[in-house]
Order: C-alpha cells, then structure tokens, then sequence
C-alpha cells in the first residue's frame, strides 16, 4: 500500500518524464527562432508535475532575454490532467501510443493551424520513456487477490478511467473484470460508458453503482459535523441523488445494481431509506462490508452481481452520437446526465471552439472536467438540482487522447497544500514503520 | 545500459519528489500568511527537472492574485545540481539524512535570519520519499563486474562524487573500491578529496589520472576538426594541462599514476610525448585499452595500481584547514589548483557571503562550479593557464549538504536543448530495439 | 481644439504624476522590508498612462531579485480611469483635495487591514503635483464663448462628470450652467445625479437628453452600413431606448427635453418618429443644428430650456439612499435604470463586498463600470432590453473618491492599439498644419 | 524655481508621450500578428518614466494570453536616460526632429535586421506629441538674469548637454553663451565637445572647469562626516582628481580655467592648495562666490573668463576619429579621459557590438553611462585611479540620436526610492507655500 503511494513502480514519472519533455523541445524550438510559427499565445500544452503545487498554476517561462528566452505564460497541471496519462491509458500498444503522442495539439501558429508534437519530432523520445510504464502493474489485495492498477486520469479533471491495456489483459485472463470509473457516477461512469468503451470497443454487462449513508444524508442537507447523528429522513431525501445516478446509468442500457458500503453507525432505518429508494427505481440494494469484514463482507454483493448478469442481458449504447456537434454533445450530457437547463459558454470557450474542426476532432467524444461534490458545476448544490446553467469555461483539445475537454466551473487542474498539509505529519520510524500517509 | 538511461530505479525521479515538495511547502506557507516572514527576493531554495529545459532557467511563479499568488521569481536546476542529490550522496543513513535535509537553508526572513526545511516542517516527507533511493544501486558490467552505481551531483555544478553510502558498501564487500570523480581532477578529485573524503573520513591510498591524446593535443592548441592528425608536439604542449593534474593529486598526499585512455589514431610518438611528461613528475604512464578490449584491455593499470599500493604510502590530507574563512578557502583552490592570481567577487556574491557565519558554515568545505574545459573559469582558456583571476559570480548555502557553493563564470545550473537536439533522433523499434539514445 | 487634444494644460500629466507616485512609494515601501505588511496579493492600486496600451493591462513588476524587487502581479488603467482623476473632479479645494487623497485605498495587510495612501505619507506630494491641475481651464468656442474643460473622468469606467470646482465656477459666473454628462444616460445622468450632485449638494433644474436619428436607427436593428438609408420604421422601433432614457432621467425628478441633433440626411418621417415617442413621454423633441450653423443651430434648444424651466419645478432627489447596502444599490440601479431582472457577482466581486464595511465605503454611493453600448452589460443588446442579468465581474473601492465601483461585463480600464492605429496616419506639415489628428 | 521642479513647460511630459507612444505601437504590432518579425528577446525599446521607481526596472509585460499578449520582458528608464530626450537635445528642427525619430531602432527581427520606429510609422505621431517641447525656454534668475532650460539628458547615462536649438538661439542672441556639461568634466565636457559640438558644428572657445574645497578633499581620502574639518593636506592629494579633469579638458585644444565654489567653512590653507595644484597645470584659480553673493559673487570668474578668450585662441578638436572602431573610440576614451588600462566586455556587450554596423552607426560617436563619483566606472575608486580595467557591461544603438551608448561598470538607468523618500515630507501650505521640494 505505501508502495502504490510512493513512486510505485514509477509510472507517474515516466508520464511526466515524457510530458515535460515535449514541454523543453517547444520552448527550444521558440528559443531557436521558432521556425513554425507558433503564436505563443496560443500553446495549449501544460507542464505537468507529480505534486499540488499553486504556485506552478501560472508562471511565466523563459525569462533571462536572449540566451534563456523568449518569455511566455505557461501552467502546470498534475499528472492525472496530463493529456499524456490519457493517451497511455487509451493506447491499445507502442505503435498505438506513438502514433497518438504524435497528434498532439501543442499550440497553433499565427494563421490559427494547429502544432503537433510530430512537428516537434517529439514522438520517438516520448514513447522510449513509457516503454515500460504502457506494461499494466500487477498488485495483490491484502488476501492475495489480484488486482491490476494502471493509469490514473482523475475523474473530476479527465476521463477517470483506468488504461485499455490493463482492462484488455484483465478479461484475457479470467471470466469476470471489474473496473473503477469514479469521481461520481455522472462523472466517471459517463465518461468510462462515452469515452474508454467506445474506444476501445468495450461492452459492459452490468455496474454496480456504490453508494454510503453518510453521502445521501449530506445530499440531505446535513452539516458535515452532524453526518454521524442517525437521520432516515435525510437520507431519504438525499436519495434522490442516488435515484439520478441509477437513471442515469439505465440511460446507457446497462443493468445495475446498489452496493452500500456498510459503517458500523448506519442504522436500519437509514438502510430502509435507501432500499425504498433503489427499490423505486427498480434495483436491488445489496449492502457491502468489505471494509469491516475483507472479502468475506463483499461475497453478498458479488452474488448479486452474479444474478443480475445472470438474468438481465446488456443493451449498452453511448448516450451520444459522436457526429453531433461538440455543443450538442456537452448539451446531451448537461441535460441527460446533470440536470442543467443549458450550457454558457464564455468568450474564450467559444473561441476555442471554432478551432476544433481544424483539429479532426469535430466527432470526437467530450471529456467533461466538473466538480464531483454535486450534478451542477457548483458544488454547493447537494442532492439532484436542476433549472441551473452548466458554465463551461475552457475548451481544451486533446488530440493524442482523441477527445475534447470541457472545463465547467472552476474546476481546477493544479490543486494546492492547505495551511497545515499532511506532509508536516509524516515520519519514517527507524524501524521502518511510517506515520502520516494515510 | 538503456535502463540506466532511462528511469533507472527512479532515484532521480525520488529526488525530485522530495526536493519539489519542499517548493511546494514553501509556496503554500507563502500563500497562507508568510508566518516565518520569508523574504521573497531572499529566497535560495529552486526547484529541479530531469530535463534540459532552459525555458524553466528563470522563471515567475505565483501568478493570479489572491488564489494563487503571492508570485516571485524562481529557477530550475537540474537534478545533479540539486541538494537533495549532493546530501544523499553524503548521508551516512536514514536519521543522518533526515537530519540533512532539516537543515536545508530555503532563504531568508527580513531580518535575515535563515528559515529551513525544518520550520517549514518538510524533513519527514522528504526522507520517506527518499527512503528507497538512498540504497545504492547494484549493477554489473559487459562481463559480469559488480558496479555501485548511486547519486549523480555532476562534478562542474556540485560535489561530482557518488555516495558515500555506496563507497562504504564497497568497501565493506571488497578489498579494492575504485571510485570515479569526474569533470576534470581540478573539479572532481579536489572535491572529492576536500569534500566527501573530508566528511565521510575516507582515506584513499592512490589516484588514476585518466587521460586521452586526444584531449591533450586539444589543450596543445588543435582546433576540434584537426583532432585526428597525428601531431606529437601538440601533444607535447597539451601535456603542460596533464602536468599540472599530476601535482595538483600530488597536493593531497596521494600516489597517482596516469592511465592513457589508447584509441586506434593515437600514435606511437605522441604516446610517448605523453610518457615524458610523466615521467617528469615522478609518476608511471599505463596505456588502458578497455575501450577497444574490454576488461583485458585495463588489465595493465590494474596492476600497475597494485604495484603502486605496494610500493608507497598514501598520506593523504584536505588541501585547505576547514577552519580557514570562506574567502580563503576559495583562494587556496583558486591559486593551488586552478593557478589563478586570485578571485574577484561580483556584488551579489560579497553580499551572500555576509550570511554564512549566521548559516553555521563558516567552518564549512567550499564546493567549486566552474567549467570543466579549463583550469580557470573561462572555458577556451586550455593548457595550463596563469596570471588570470578567477570570477566568483554567486555564492549559494548548501546548508543540509554542509558546505557552501561558489559558481565562478557563467557555470550554468539548467542547460537548454540545442537546434535539433538528439530526442528528435529517438525511436523504439517494433523489435524492442532503440535508435538514438547513444 | 489641436491643443485640447495634445497636452492640454498638462493635467492629465499632473494626474499621471500623483497616481504614479504613490505607486512608486508603495513599492519601495515593499523594497525596504514592507514594515506596513502589505499582502502583495491584495494590492489594488494599479498604475496609470495616457495612452491605449494594451501591454500594460497586465504586467509583472519588481523582477531582479535582491535590488529591484520584490516582484508582483500589476495593472494599468487609463488616465480617466484613475482614481486621481475621479479625486480631483469631486474635490472642493485644495485641503479637501489632500483629505482625499489621504484615503485612497492601495491594498490589505495580511489582517485585512486596508492601508491607505496616508500610511505611505504620500497625501502632501500628491497634492504639490496636483495644485495647478485642480484649477479649471477655460476655453473659447470658434465663436468666442466660453467654456470650463476639466476633468475627464470616463463615464464607462469612471463617475464621468467634469470638476465640481468647474461646475461651481461656472454657477458664480453665469445664471444657468450647462453640464455634460456623457456615455449614455444610464451611465453619465445616472452617476451626475447619484454620486457627483450627492457629493456637492448640486441641485439640477433641467436635463437634455441627446439623440440622433443614426443612434435610435441603430436601436431598431439596422446594421452599421444601412444607417444612411432613411427608415422611420427602424427609427420608432428604436426609440424605446430613447423612450427608457427618459423615463429614467424622470426617476431623478428632474424635468426633461430632447435634444436632436440633426443631420442632413435625416428625413422628415424620422424625425415624426422620435416626436411621437418624445410625446408619448410627455417630453419636448427639438431639433439641434449646431453642427450645421453653429450657434444659431442651438438657439431653438436654448428656448425650449428656458421655457422648461420657467414652467416646471425640479424636484431633485438621487435614486437611492446611501445607507443601503452595496448590492442594494447595486440592485437598484440595475433593475431601475438598466432594466435588468438581477445582479450576479463573481466569487471575487464577493469576497471584495465584505472588504468594503472595513474602508468605511458601506454608505458610499456606487459607480458603475459599464459598456456605453446597450442598457445591458451586453453590447449586442440594443433598444430597451429586459430580462437579462448583470454580471458584475469585480468591486473596487475609490475611499479617496468615496464610491465603490461596480465593474459590470467585460468593460476594461485599459484599451488596446487596433491593427491600424491613427497614430501612423498623423502627420505635422512644415506650415504647421497638422494632418490625422480628428 | 517650484515651476522648474514641477512639471515646468511639459517638455518631459511630452517626451515621454512620445516614447511610451512608440512602445505602444511596438506592442500592439506584436499583438496584431507581428508582421515585422520582429524577435521579442531583441527588442531594445524601453518604455519611460518621470519617477525614479526601481519596481519597473525590470518587468514582464503582455499578460493575459490571447486578448492581451504576448508576453515580453521589459524595461523603464528615467526620462534622461530616454533616446527621445537625447534626440531631441540634438535635433535641429522639426525636419530633422522627424527624421531622427524614425531613425530609432526598436529591435531586431529575427534575421538580425533592424526595425525602426519608421517601420511602425510612428515618427509623424511623435513628432506632433513634441511640438511644443522643442522649442527652447526661456526663464530668468532671482536677479533677472535670461536662461534657457531646455532638455535634461543626465551627462551620467545620456550625453549630459541641453539642446542644441537653445545653444544656437543663445548664440543668435548674445555675444558670449554659457552651457553646463555636467556630471563630472570626464563625462559631461567629454561628452559636450565628442557628441553635441562634432553633430552641431560647435566651437567652444573656453571651459570653465568648476570645483569645491569639499569635493577635493573627498578625493583626498577623507569621510563624508568629517568633510568639515579644515585639512589642506587632503585637499592637496585630492587636487590630482582636479589635475587630471584640467589636463582632460586641454586634450580638445579648449583654454580653461577653474572656478572655485567658494563656501564659507573652506580655510586659506585649503584654498592655496587648489591654487597650487592649479598653478602646476598652468591654469588660474578664480574663487566664486555666488552662492553667498548672488550675480555680484560671479564677477571675478566672468572678468577672468573674458581675459581668458582676450588671451588665448581655442583650437578645439574633438578626442577622437569617428572613422574608428566603436570599440577602438571607447578604448579611446577609457584611456586618454578615465586613465584605465583597458576595456573589458560581457557577452552581451560582444553581442550587440556586432549588430551596430549593420545599424548604419560605425562612425558614430560614443557616449559612455558611468558612474559620476570616479574616473573608473567604480564609484570608490576616487582621486585620478589609474591600473583599472572599464568594465562594459551593455551597449546599446542610440540610431536616432545618432551614438552608440556604452553602459559602463553599474550605472542604472532608474534609480529607486530611498527608506524615507523626500516625497514623504512635501506640504502645500493653504497660503500657497511648498515645503520639502528642496
């Protein structure tokens, strides 16, 4: 577990290894005279780094005049941003990976064509350095499972999905695979249903959406300081969040059950609530104790599963068509999946639009970056709003990954340290022990 | 090969975890209050890149106002310049790590006093980040030979050895540990000797001084493309450079011989040109062919060394007292083993060396940063220079590392890529096979 | 009128001095060890220039370490956006000109403490420079009247009235003044009433509302290129804008006349329209040839402003009381002059609100910041639109004014150079004539 | 006097309307797509300021992506450090004023060509914005004495004379005209006869070389706080400084005197002194009083001037051959003015030498940015230093004044504000008077 959170086997690192270099061969391409043109108001390629760091949100690079310029702003995302995490998680192989590190988009030129890092030769290099990171990692649970962690574009800020490669393995070599699609089923499901399977060709059977008390009461409206109050009305009413999650994901044709993550304050009557609510909705609510019991409290949930594939047969199909327009596509997820009314896009997004066709991405899939705390794009909005206006922001083109980013709200890329951050709590102990990770 | 060039095993990654988390650490207590009233322009600690990325040279982050400010300035260095790598090569272990990176000097309050790791609370992460990494690394040659290969300060910008902790192993497991320290023995062995041998109470018994005709014809006064034309006077001349490394060893008590690194163009009269010059300073030339035979080939210098820990005596000491002041010592290694008339120092630099006593470094080593090609700090200054005086532009607190930077000329901590630079070259074939790397 | 536009009487210079004097102080005040404590993050007073510079908008000062810095995030305005300027047009004399001054806000300390121009000791200076300026400037017409030009505070970004000292000049000198106040009625009556007659106990006995057949064409939808082809249909629809100008000039209780100003291509039928909407409002329309015959042209319009006033009696009252909140009087003016359904802020225009108590502004009268194009924060807006929301994007206090300024849309306080500026087409002959200049 | 110190007649207003104009066509040209090509690390064009304000020495300008950039490092200088200012004291008229302006060199395109401010046709708009200014103005003394004051580039980091329109207007009008060349007769007189008499065909028929019993005796080695002491024997030593300025002055074929500012403290011992060392140079010591006795106290200086141009005949030539290198001129000079050893240039001063011919400036005169306070460009090196090297640290085109600046040792081309600026402690009283402005 320390391991996985401690450079594990260096993943992250590579990505960066290979993202930051495409980052120094663009600005000494502009350095030696900037022979493409490149509007340097116009590079969309971040630098990434493996750390919440604030400050690196917007700097200014490239000062010292001749021999360290020309100067230009640039901006730091973290690694799970990193339109290069997105490609090694979407790349089907090396030939796949190169050939989708080439189409890039790094900037444009003053006539509005766009750059890409096969422009900057940047391919070859950036592929030799995820060799060995586009391997999938093999890791065991505590009792010996097997578990394959591979990838980890967030949810919140990318398509929150963990790579094809690792998926593609898992289902060459058992029966059954589960996969994590988090961050809020209408963002990691959506984007897991919209994005990897319609990639990578990918037919799921069934989800399973999880669910805990704590969560709908707060969808309730009950302060954090009093989720431990036993409160069945709340959670009653925040179930109407879980309700949206359940048609939401119906929405895409795949049979569904409820595990809730069973805590030992959770009352009958709270547990009720809920399975009225799933029941409502027509799933079945299987509670889950994995965390009290290991893999023993889990067995309840997996036969469920096993039922549900059983008895119900998969009719998956994308929410959209990826020949609608880029707006109508944000506008389809908007309004199917959150609830909004509309979409508002500012003066910038709109300008960013425009260039998308130019880009070969006009039928791409939307990769929506938006707060996991609520449907909106304003996180105080609790339980299953609607009448708001969905505010994008930003339109960011990935085309390695081959989709487009829509940024709504004021969802952030780089995070940053708190006043107190954990790292001042973390000790190694001479025996070896470690205090204040987790 | 490829996997030390690549990745290898993620120390260099591991060290600019750690050394990137104390940025981030100071930025966000900068953010939330400035609490220990740091000074911005005083602020010493950069961050590091495994990457030549001039454009990172300098650089304003913090931008954004309230969300994401305050901004100052700042640098990237790369990783061999970072003390996070000179202090690993130093740790003697864990606790004595720790207690390195605790005092690491990130800059100065407003009255001057200096504010480190350990008031920003960074020590702990540091070190766990770091706890794999400070094992060294074992590797083996073409033919089977075990190799310690650990921790990389480049000897131009920083101390140029590897860890002690290596050297130890080494010789815990063998009778014979030889040891490179590189970029010249003006810059490498003088800092090995007056730096890591001072710390870590080594004692070394004798010194290679490796050599190549090619390089001296260089110093004789060959323009770079005439290199390959036999010219044994040129030779002669360029052996005042290897004279001088001769007497500098010498300076420390320590028995040398000099190991002529032999390529296929080197002929016989320039070799022997070679062979006079040593034998005027009293020490024996030995042709090494490994280049051309492998371990075969250094046969003859390995038992030409044996011959010398036979037959002398090492009695080896600093070149300088450590209680000498700062300016001294420079002096001393300026005119005892560069050959300078004496030192210059800019404003900025006068200024900084105000500050060591307050640092506790007043008694500390000095580490020189200073071109490779010359013994001055002016890179075409070749052969053995004199009657120049050597410019100390920056003096920089290596705090944690325990000694105090002096960068003379324009010594650069951040390279930049050049026009086409090699990762353009770079491809991994479908057979696994790399083009480019070498 | 060449010199008007050239230098002038040197005020706008004197302006830009005091303004960027206290700029200069408050950065050196930073430079020396900031003993005021100022949060850089949270520095709000810009610089100022008279000229559209684009550039300037946004900018990094400070850079160069130890010597020049520290560094930090700045803007400029224009000139008519300078508090100054707004400081000097409300100031009553010398002593009340070096009071307000004295107030002016530059930034917080990290308590949220406001530190003022007076913290900086940097009143007395302010007022040398601005002692000659603060005289009003008289100047002749082509047919010898006369006329007080000063003060140029902006209606779009600023209170948009000339000097009070102008306007009390002119009302010991003459039986009637007449003042303008520009950029609209919603932005210049609004704000002459509200902050500037407020401020000075002015009591305004009559208002001419300006129009032009070519802007109330405009307002009825006919593209830029059509507006010479007659259309009174156009004209009609356009004169609701007319019509709300109106009807908002009568909110203050003051009596009204329309002044159009005629032009040759104007036709009969146009002119018919605006009567009726005129009449329909129970206002005089009368027609304006100044432009055409000089003074001649206006006498018409003096009448009927004499027969106004004669026959009714003003009954001055501003639109809202002072002691309402911010938003109150934010709300106010947006639904009853604008037409808006409501104000939505910014999450920093939020956080400025709460600062604004603490700078003892609660009761201060509020200037809009705002397009001069559409009764909206929207340029496209045209006619009498309803139903929208303001967007206020950012507050920022004027203490030494003594409003709070309310910046609504994109509206900017710096412009920018278009790709052709009129500056290449200036050209001063030899005869001393001057060519591009109007 | 105020008036002198406050604003005067605009002129620097106006010049730096002027200048900032053309860094606003710089910029916005940049914005609008860079058709020029002009390369941003090369753009030599500041902007200026009439406030010493250490915080725009150096910034970052074009912030804000794509509506406002790019981004570019950038620079103030004081407005006699300002090209304009120099061009103007040069100009001849308005034809010539016009011609030089659109000489300017703003930078360089990427090829290294020059771009001119005629290339951003800015010259016709600057012109105009300079009118007024070049006209000469005409003020009296307390005892009503005629003087023009007209131009202000400071003799330490401009050519340091008034302008060429006001000296020939003297000339016009009266039979003697007496010019100040300040900052020390090294750089003011040098700078007087090598720049503006060689551009305006000038013959000066005699200098009057100005000293202080105070400032020799600082050149005697004596502490600023002890400068009142009576100590002719420091007075002596520091005479070599005096010697060295009459010997420097007899170098141009000009008959000179020196007149002594006489103050009270200042003993016969002293005085003898200077008259001894005056004496030895073959040149009369005239004391002057006029800071005690106003005109009467100048008489004995004018009486001696006049028996001066009786006696001896000026053969006024200037240092050097304008066919001479640029460097060979600043050899010249370092050498045969400052009494050093040599030239030494950075890089960058290597650099931008290379660019001046292709500027159209070989022959051009040199005008060297010192330090005021040493022959040497050291500013404690005092008395007649000789064995020093003159460290070039830039150089920089002037192409419209027509010279080539060579900045020299750490001259600043924008001071800062001190701890407690002056500012602080300026009044205007209500009866009208100033306090603090001297």
């Amino acid at each position: 577990m320390e391991d996985i959170n401690l450079h594990f086997t260096g993943d992250f690192h590579a990505i960066a290894s290979a993202h930051n270099l495409l980052s120094a061969l663009l600005d000494a391409h502009l350095h030696h005279g900037n022979a493409l043109g490149l509007d340097v108001r116009r590079i969309t390629w971040p630098r990434t780094i493996d750390m919440n760091d604030r400050a690196l949100r917007n700097i200014v690079v490239g000062l010292g005049g001749i021999t360290a310029g020309p100067s230009r702003e640039d901006h730091y995302v973290i690694i799970p941003g990193s339109e290069v995490m997105a490609i090694m998680a979407l790349a089907t192989g090396i030939a796949d990976l190169e050939a989708r590190l080439a189409r890039i988009v790094v900037g444009f030129n003053f006539t509005k064509t766009p750059v890409r890092a096969s422009d900057l030769k940047a391919q070859g290099a950036m592929t030799l350095l995820l060799k060995d990171a586009l391997n999938p990692n093999l890791v065991q649970t505590l009792e010996g499972g097997p578990a394959l962690v591979h990838c980890g574009p967030f949810g919140n800020i990318a398509h929150g999905c963990n790579s094809v490669v690792a998926t593609k393995l898992g289902l060459t070599l058992s029966d059954l695979v589960l996969t994590e699609a988090g961050f809020g089923a209408d963002l990691g499901a959506e984007k897991f249903f919209d994005i990897k399977c319609r990639f990578a060709g990918l037919e799921p059977q069934a989800a399973i959406i999880v669910a805990t008390v704590r969560a709908l009461k707060m969808h309730g409206g009950v302060k954090k300081d009093q989720l431990g109050t036993p409160d069945p009305a709340a959670v009653a009413r925040g179930c109407a969040n879980l309700q949206r999650h359940i048609r939401n994901v119906k929405q895409f044709g795949v049979p569904a059950l409820v595990a809730l993550n069973h805590f030992t304050g959770d009352t009958p009557a709270e547990l009720d609530a809920v399975r009225a609510a799933c029941s409502a909705e027509g799933v079945e609510l299987v509670p889950c104790e994995v965390w009290g019991k290991g893999g023993e409290g889990g067995v309840a949930v997996a036969q469920a599963l096993l039922k549900l594939l059983d008895g119900t047969k998969s009719a998956f199909k994308p929410l959209y068509d990826a020949k609608l327009s880029i707006k109508d596509k944000i506008d389809t997820i908007a309004r199917k999946i959150y609830g909004a009314d509309g979409v508002r896009y500012t003066a910038g997004a709109e300008r960013a639009l425009e260039l998308i066709p130019a880009l070969g991405l006009a039928e791409a899939p939307v990769c929506m970056a938006k707060t996991q705390y609520s449907f909106s794009d304003d996180a105080t909005k609790l339980g299953a709003p609607t009448g708001f206006t969905l505010n994008v922001r930003d339109v960011v083109a990935s085309a390695g990954a081959g989709f487009v980013v829509a940024l709504a709200g004021d969802i952030m890329t780089m995070p940053g340290l708190g006043k107190s951050p954990a790292a001042e709590r973390i000790r190694l102990h001479p025996d070896g022990t470690i205090e204040g990770l987790f």
